[in-house]
Order: structure tokens, then C-alpha cells, then sequence
């Protein structure tokens, strides 16, 4: 176990450093290694336990931002009066936690949603007999239409993301352990870049980065990258935050390529350097 | 979308047919992939929703009674009444639902486990500052001891077990988008392997599947392996199924390591052709 000191000292820091036996072939050797870290982080709404995600330390207040967007909680940063760190005078356990107070129409939705998120869970009723998530989602969510006067993104661009995206993995480097998300302007550049031992959480943080920083445009085809697999969530994050396309290094879900379909969002997945696979929305890259 | 006869009868297959425009140099071919199956499994308990899991179908049973296990709903299966698919009528829905009946003592504390869970996230007070999850684990469970009547597991077995792993995991090879888990003997031979994904589905589905066949023996030193990396929740599941070493082919992060250390559980992680680190518990290991 770390001790308190230390823990203290990096408690914000992506990285901690554990001891570890290393055994190459018949070498056996004793020492230190960096891990990637991860804590417990409370999201709270008006002073109340909202949601406590396991991240790793780092664009705490763009991760908050960003699921709360994804949940649905907010609707753009406007909705947003203050987003800060606990002042809890024991700041070693402060820091782990998030106070978001929102404000306008969104304020007075909290104590709805606080009970909203309770009933959810304690819903007695059957969770997904006679339901469909993803005609759910349709039924709140306008599909992403294709701009037939936004220029399409060129392959090659696409093809050029995984390095980019690389070369920027500060913490993957030293721990071998996080995955990475990008958001990217149409001619690939990084527009804002996370990593996090949870890929959910990268995600959060870049689509809250730039919602924070009010570069939430919808206005052009953004691309978000991700370093893994595409889970049904990452699509369904990608289209609230109405970025219309999706790379990936790896494979996609079949609920993944569904909600694609149903999203309008173009997604993009085996992103190699022999080549690719398109799954939906091949009209928005210029294929050539 | 697939249309519905397709989902119905594909729905308990841990694959689905996507369609796919594939780019390999400057040649696009119009094609059909086969990608890992996500759909969402409600965990029911005595007929209220407990939680709904995004899973790959398959093993759902197994993952219902390991998840019970992990949430400390059901210390073993001697707990659980019945265990079922949903007998809803509609079949294409109904196999997405898990039915769980307890028995007993674990029967009576339904309700306020119901109501406890609600309170989780109700929960008004802060989730993080004052307390600490590993503390509050150890306030509950006990660590696992190193048996000195038990035989140190030797390395050469932890060396094969990726290979054995590999060999075993179908869907990946036709997907490459699934986690794997499996429970090895001390030997090294697989007791139950899973994929999933969801890589803690995959370690609940191998819990859950030797909790059912009452092959949940805490007196030898089983080996939990997983494909990829190790977070904190990973440790927790093999500490709370009494298993003592696990190995990951990927990275721990900092708090799986220090989970590890106070539970008493043997990690090891990076295991790869030319080494491998141990991060706690090299005792239970014959590094020679």
C-alpha cells in the first residue's frame, strides 16, 4: 500500500508507482514500475452524489462535464453555473470529488433528476421486455443528418489518426495501460486529446473539454477516435454531442454498428495501416 | 438494423452479420463481417430489475450468478432457488431477462437489498470524501491467506496460460472484439472460460460458472487469466470467489495493485512471451 504522503503527493497525477517482480526468461528482478491510476471520482448535482465513476486522475471537471452531457443532464455548457473541485478541508480526499451547480431551466430540473436516477434503479417493472433501447433513444434524439454541403473527409486523414493519436499517449507510454480518445477538426487535427484506464471516460473528457471550452460546434465533421473497440455507448455519446463520425483501432459491437445505422453517425472501425472498415454513414468520407 | 426474424434468431449467438464497405489500399469491396454481439441482460431478483448489463449473449445464467456473487448478493449457490430465463411470451425479448430466486436466509434480505442498492444512489451524503473503498472492503471480507500446506504454482504455468487462452477464444477470432477470462487449475488446465464484451462480464460468466456447477473449491490455488488489462473491480471479483492469483497478458492500474496487496491476492500482469511482472503475492509463485 502507498503511503499517505505519496498518495498525497500524486493523488492528481494519471500515474503512481508500484513495486514489481520482473521475470525475463530466468532473470528475476525487483523494481519499480508506473501504473496507470485509478480512482474513485463523485459527481456531485447541487451538493448530492450523482454518479461515482472509477477514472483516472486528470480533466476531472471536463470528464463531469462530458458525462453529464452524455447522461442527458445537460444540454450544452450554458446550463453549466459552476464546476469545481470539493473544498472539503482535507483536500487528499477532496479532489476526488466534483461539485457541478447547474442554472435557468436546468437548475430546477435537479431534485426531478435525482429522483429520475433513483427510480431507474429501484424501477420494478421489467427492464427490457417490450423495449427497445435504441428505438428509446430515437424517440428523444434526432438522427444526425448528412450535410450535403459540408465537404467529405478525405481517407487519408482517417488513415493518419492512430499515429497522431500515438505520438500524444503520454501515460500509455510509461504504463501500457490507458486508453486514449481524440476529437479531430475534418483535416485531422487534435482538437482535444484524453486518456483513461476507462474508454467511456476518455470519451467524456474530450467531448467535455470542448464543451467547456464552448468549441461544441455541430457545424462541421468532427471526428472522434478512439483507441479500442466501440461499445453501443460510445456511438450514443458520440451523437449527443453531435459529432457525426467515429474511428476506432479495433472491432465494434453489433449494437455498436445498429445505433450507428439508426444515429446517422458514421463509424470506422480496424482503423490499420493496411486499411479500414466503413460500417455506416460512408456517404461523409471521400472514398475515392 | 437487422430485421427482426434475423435478431431472433441470431439473438443467443455471441455474433452478428454487419454489413461493411472494406478499404485495403485503394481497393473498397462491399462486404459482410462478423462482429461480437452486445445486448442488454436485466438481472432479476424474485421478479424486480437488479441491474441491466450490457453483455455478449451467451453463458447468461453463468453471468447472472457470478455478477450476484460479485455484488455480495449470494455468497454461493447453495443461495439461489432457481435460476431462468425470462417465460415471457415473447421469446425474442424474454431471453434478454434473467429471473433469480433466492432461498433462505438470502431470500429474506431481498427486499432490503432492493432498497439498500436504491440508496447507493440516492445516497445524499458524500460518496468518496471521508471514506476509502478498499477499507471498506476489508471491513467486510477477509484477506486471502497464503496456504503454506499449498504448492507454489509454477511459472511455467503461468507462462502458458496465454497461449491456452487463445487457443480456446472462438468469437474473438471471427470478431477481434471480445475479452476472455478463464479459471485454470494450479496445472494450468481451464475449468471455465467466457468472452465477452464486457471484460468484467466475462470474469462474473467464469465465476458464476463454476459457483453453479459447485466446482467453487477455495482450497487450491486457481488462476484467474484475463486478455486484457486488470482494474480494480477485477481484483475484487477474484478475491470475493476465493480465487488467489490472477494474471492479465495487459497492464494493472494503481489501485488494482493496491487492492491486490490487501487482499491477499497474487497478481501478475504484462504476461508475455519474454517475461512477466508480479506485482503482489509472488509467494504463492515458484519463481525458482
Amino acid at each position: 500500500m502507498p503511503d499517505e504522503r505519496r498518495a498525497s503527493a500524486e493523488s492528481l497525477t494519471p500515474t503512481r508507482r508500484v513495486d514489481v517482480t520482473r521475470v525475463s526468461g530466468q532473470t528475476i528482478t525487483r523494481t519499480t514500475d508506473v501504473a496507470a491510476a485509478e480512482e474513485p471520482l463523485d459527481v456531485r448535482l447541487h451538493g448530492k452524489s450523482f454518479a461515482v465513476i472509477m477514472r483516472t486522475p486528470g480533466d476531472d471537471k471536463a470528464l463531469a462535464a462530458g458525462f453529464l452531457l452524455s447522461e442527458r443532464i445537460i444540454r450544452s455548457f450554458d446550463d453549466v453555473g459552476a464546476i469545481e473541485h470539493c473544498k472539503h478541508p482535507d483536500q487528499t480526499k477532496a479532489h476526488h470529488v466534483v461539485d457541478v451547480y447547474l442554472v435557468g431551466g436546468a437548475a430546477s430540473r435537479v431534485p426531478g433528476m435525482l429522483e429520475q436516477r433513483r427510480q431507474v434503479i429501484a424501477n420494478s417493472s421489467c427492464g427490457v421486455c417490450g423495449r427497445s433501447t435504441i428505438d428509446e433513444l430515437l424517440g428523444e434524439l434526432e438522427p444526425l443528418l448528412i450535410d450535403p454541403a459540408a465537404a467529405a473527409v478525405s481517407l487519408d486523414v482517417i488513415r493518419a489518426l492512430p499515429d497522431r493519436l500515438r505520438a500524444r499517449q503520454s501515460t500509455f507510454d510509461q504504463t501500457g495501460g490507458l486508453h486514449a480518445a481524440a476529437i479531430c477538426s475534418p483535416d485531422g487535427g487534435i482538437l482535444a486529446i484524453a486518456e483513461d484506464v476507462g474508454r467511456h471516460n476518455a470519451v467524456d473528457k474530450v467531448v467535455g473539454r470542448l464543451l467547456m471550452d464552448a468549441r461544441a460546434s455541430r457545424s462541421e465533421s468532427r471526428i472522434l477516435i478512439v483507441s479500442g473497440r466501440v461499445s453501443f455507448e460510445i456511438i450514443q455519446k458520440a451523437w449527443i454531442a453531435g459529432v457525426p463520425i467515429v474511428a476506432a483501432i479495433s472491432a465494434p459491437t453489433s449494437l455498436a454498428v445498429d445505433l450507428a445505422h439508426a444515429s446517422g453517425v458514421t463509424l470506422v472501425g480496424f482503423l490499420r495501416p493496411g486499411g479500414l472498415n466503413i460500417y455506416a454513414g460512408a456517404e461523409r468520407l471521400a472514398t475515392g
